[in-house]
């Protein structure tokens, strides 16, 4: 049997009978896809006739242009997830290491390929934050660290010196440092938190992003990755189909990479309705942790919150498929204004 | 350094300056989009917007009534190249045979998994026909057969009585017989060539399909496999990020397989162009081999005919690349009749 087991499933939801789902599952972009990128997709149809570009070049340039990074650090993949899997295969590691909770998909990559993972337990008490003890778990035995920043669920960012101090940590012991990086953009501060300007010292060290989240486009997949080791790229680009990436992807990517006012009052929608919403679940009695990103992780007012919301049409992460976690803790997205209200109202009448 | 070596590259030809071009190396159906097709996209852009569904429920009840198969013997992928990467990846082979010349994408991913790829040559003196000669190289050693039928470069198809005997040989063996059915749709009796109803009766049969080639979308990227074997399909299921079907390609998927006079259309159209340049190819001097489907495969009538073509923007396979094979032959698609008078056109110019 497969299991499904990630946020956003409005297809099980559907088969369950419910219409109106409002989808607090998925850490998606409330601002919805931006005009210009629709448009793009609208005009670029033609694209699908043709095989899309192996190497995602026009893409790859654009990125390389927008980041300021050379285009070998950059490989493209069908999704962020695509490239976590494709990690995997290429270096096949005996002995990774996770944090828990985490997002589950680095374990069920490294499941794929036989890996024994071994988990690192963030604490309640020290509000799920990554601390010290983190180096004492990176020993030699391991190949392979998967490091969320922005975590997910939790919301928690880690500490730059400490972040630095784990790379360095991961460099002497020959441990590839996975740093996914995906919602770095909802943050608050995102250049205080990216690692990028490590790359070029630390062959080591590579970073995963999405677009998905930032433009709202998850069904189409698009997602890269930067690496200042191109060998490590070249062996993960041979490990899947190299027409990976569709070519509606790769123009919408670069269509994305231009819409700097979407990306701005991105911004400012996701810091005050944070704050709305953090407020609110601490009125209801929530205890919410961390959340600095796109969604909010807290422990609920009353017990079995997702199986009462889902009547109502309202689905939110339960987070008791998450390894180190029990079902007491929720994860939701910030969505616009009158979402937000709505759930807050929904959650305020279940006692 | 990362080698491009597939039809279809019209990306590296813009990147030769090359403008207007007239693309005879990916074999694409000359009818382009369906119309419905197209319409589905346009109006189900906002799919992008949600997380494709990782089940593909849709998209496989559609397949499953189209086929008249068990949902559960359906898996679909990013592309019918995908799932072969995914296949190779479930079944970690160590050694495994491919026919030369042949699809050079099986190898490809046999070599990511380090596996090793034993070659069955086909001869031009039996017009690369398979033979009986294929029983003898598939021997216990053996733990995965690539075969496509029809074959691509060469377009010929193999005996029926012959491919029962192969598959149960491989069954005998516990050989897996990976057969690529995604140019089946194109040959004149498609129903006469395909070995979908051997699949109950044998777990080791797995059978590839695309949407690319039929339905003129190779930049969106859609294939499915059968296979009764359900727990090979989940743990090819299990290679690949869950989302790996983007929710475009999902709808396109379900609109073309109500295309049915798209289909029609199709048939009769690669009917008549594969006739007209069959016969304008041997005017001219070439000897054209097998053909069945919707390309022609021949060795041309003056040397260096890729090289001598694209300067007019017209681009052909060069089949120097493939194994088995020198440059001395050539492959081109079956396109429409303005188009394919223009190749013949060229090529009668060149002495």
């Amino acid at each position: 049997m497969i299991e499904l087991i990630h946020g956003g499933d409005i297809y099980s939801a559907h088969e369950r009978g419910l219409e109106a789902v409002l989808d607090f599952s998925a850490n998606i972009n409330p601002l919805g896809m931006p005009d210009g990128v629709r448009e793009a997709l609208a005009s670029g149809l033609g694209s699908c006739e043709a095989y899309p570009d192996p190497l995602c070049r026009a893409l790859t340039a654009a990125l390389s242009q927008s980041l300021s990074q050379p285009a070998e650090r950059i490989l493209c993949g069908n999704g962020a997830s695509d490239l976590i899997y494709r990690l995997v295969q290429a270096l096949c590691p005996k002995t990774a290491l996770v944090l828990a909770p985490c997002f589950e998909e680095y374990e069920q990559a490294l499941s794929s390929v036989g890996c024994t993972v071994r988990r690192h337990l963030l604490r309640e008490e020290e509000d799920f934050r990554l601390t010290e003890r983190i180096l004492g778990d990176l020993t030699e035995e391991i190949d392979l660290f998967f490091l969320c920043n922005p975590n997910n669920p939790t919301g928690q960012t880690v500490d730059q010196g400490l972040l630095r101090r784990i790379l360095q940590h991961c460099r002497e012991r020959g441990i590839v440092l996975a740093l996914d990086e995906c919602f770095n953009d909802f943050l608050d501060n995102p250049e205080a938190h990216t690692m990028r300007d490590s790359l070029a010292q630390n062959d080591n060290l590579i970073l995963f992003y999405a677009f998905t989240k930032m433009y709202a486009i998850p069904g189409l997949r698009l997602g890269y990755c930067l690496c200042a080791d191109r060998g490590l790229l070249e062996r993960m680009y041979h490990c899947a189909s190299p027409w990976n990436v569709s070519a509606p992807a790769q123009l919408a990517g670069i269509q994305a990479l231009r819409e700097e006012d979407y990306r701005r009052r991105t911004a400012a929608l996701i810091r005050s309705e944070r704050a709305f919403l953090r407020e609110g679940l601490a009125k209801l009695g929530c205890t919410v942790y961390g959340s600095h990103a796109n969604y909010l992780f807290f422990r609920p007012h009353v017990p079995h919150l997702r199986e009462r919301l889902e009547p109502r049409g309202i689905l939110l992460r339960d987070c008791g498929n998450f390894k180190g976690l029990s079902g007491e803790f929720c994860r939701i997205a910030v969505r616009g204004r009158t979402d937000n209200e709505a759930l807050l109202a929904a959650m305020g009448e279940l006692t």
